[in-house]
């Protein structure tokens, strides 16, 4: 089966291995990728977005979305674990594509509008691309093939506060919208991204299977490692957005729940995502009254791992 | 070792457990028992820890406390778990004991100050009597010996809401107040006591070791038992209450994590406890400003539920 797919992305080192799937498994079409904020500023994570298509020599569209959240002031860029270029700060070819003339939103309405019920949405940094898209055309929900998030945690905890997930933490009034919007949606969080790690064996594969992709690859994770090394003990790095399109593509290696999911949007708590399981109860019924979405809980990690190498190399 | 307790609690099947251990067991000097509503109307919580009590043979002081929280109006008692009468409405043998004139934070203030450095506080309930405590005289931080709370899930996930905890949600508000006093604390939260369970066989060795005691002990389980069948498709109950003693007389069976606690009190995630392990990098350091505590994180499950029936068989 081909997966038409939007990615909508802030590479971001993490980033850059999934667009590098998306440009090369045989079984994803890649539309366009949309880009935001988040790891990186909205224009840097545009350049980089055309200089992995370009590198994979593909022509793709790619549309600018968001700078800033919704509705809040926006938090700094985490140079210190993607680099200030979100690359690792390593040295990058030149870029010769430029961007679409129509915002991320709009490439989001006409594409899916265009081949109604055939696109998946892939969403790895903040949701304010496709909080905008569904400004633009409420319709979307009953339109798109699909949804899968990247982000959020059920169980795991969060990675910038006690409880909340990076992409959450940045728009949470954006996550409230996209996860409640009532469309077919996954979301691919913490619980499972912190169980795979990609090793320094894993990209030694990688770097030697993509040219001067595999530089660009292998040297920003160089420095992502660091951040990983330092701040979580691990010696590699958890291939968070990879996840997204391994939940596509190998959806037999996760475990998912089926249930109700809510965004805090203030408070110490901001930015976590509320799981309510299908058919459990609680005190009051206002953690039920979302529409059902499905979660991942569960991975097999080291297969997952080793899946992303493999498409790589 | 001695360990010197007033046992602040809200009967209850599960805290029947519990204070039933602590008026037996040779290392816990009960000093006296406050009572808060919780699982039941305070008046029906004093009522049963006088009855207990008097099951067992001891003359033990008995203050009644809190009514309602510190401030939000009260959620209705959970009868269908515990029952109206808080002991899974078996038929009681009749009380001939009052409680103190006192009322229950004054009883702590008192005697905690009578004997500086020496009591431990264990609470088990909705946390208003050792706020209402502080309220009367801060200065207790530095006068007990420790506070062992049950309460709060940190991975667990909730009880009463996806994320919070019965006692958390009962009163979030006193939650607050009383993790983050700067008082050497321990939280024994779902994250243990989900892994605990008191099997029918357990339950039957204690009905046999306790006399009238047990047929109360035994007969409560039954009804509480029926609970956990139906909704969470276990046989058996999690003895939450008496982790909390567990953990002060067997503190070898626990794993903890030191770090800072925060309590929601607002909002969907309301009640919610909120962990940021010691040394652990955040975005903000919101998360890091209150006292370092102990949370317990990890159990023998089977070890503690098979203590529990020991020490009551």
């Amino acid at each position: 089966m081909i997966h038409s797919i939007i990615f909508d992305t802030d590479p971001g080192v993490d980033d850059a291995q999934a667009i590098a799937i998306a440009l090369r498994h045989p079984e994803i079409d890649l539309l366009g990728m949309t880009t935001t904020y988040g790891n990186v500023d909205v224009e840097t994570a545009t350049h980089n977005a055309l200089l992995l298509a370009e590198l994979a020599g593909r022509e793709i569209p790619v549309a600018q979305g968001a700078a800033a959240p919704l509705i809040k002031p926006r938090h700094a860029p985490p140079a210190h674990i993607h680099g200030a270029n979100g690359l690792g700060n390593i040295t990058l070819p030149t870029v010769s594509g430029r961007a679409e003339s129509r915002c991320a939103a709009q490439f989001i309405v006409d594409t899916v509008n265009e081949r109604p019920g055939e696109v998946t949405l892939v969403a790895v940094g903040p949701l304010g691309n496709l909080a905008a898209a569904l400004q633009l055309d409420p319709t979307l929900v009953d339109k798109v093939k699909g949804v899968v998030v990247m982000g959020g945690s059920i169980r795991e905890g969060g990675n910038v506060t006690p409880v909340a997930e990076a992409n959450m933490f940045n728009d949470p009034d954006a996550a409230a919208r996209v996860l409640t919007a009532g469309w077919p949606l996954t979301l691919v969080g913490l619980d499972v991204t912190h169980r795979c790690v990609l090793t320094p064996a894993h990209m030694a594969r990688i770097e030697g299977g993509q040219g001067e992709l595999g530089r660009v690859l292998a040297g920003s994770y160089a420095f992502y490692r660091d951040f990983y090394q330092s701040a979580l003990g691990i010696d590699g790095c958890c291939p968070h957005d990879s996840c997204a399109l391994a939940w596509l593509l190998r959806p037999e290696l996760f475990t998912t729940s089926r249930g109700h999911l809510s965004v805090v949007t203030e408070g110490d708590a901001e930015g976590q995502t509320l799981f309510a399981p299908e058919g459990r109860g609680f005190i009051e019924d206002r953690w039920s009254r979302t529409p059902l979405v499905d979660v991942c809980l569960g991975v097999e990690g080291q297969t997952v791992s080793d899946w992303i190498a493999e498409v790589l190399a």
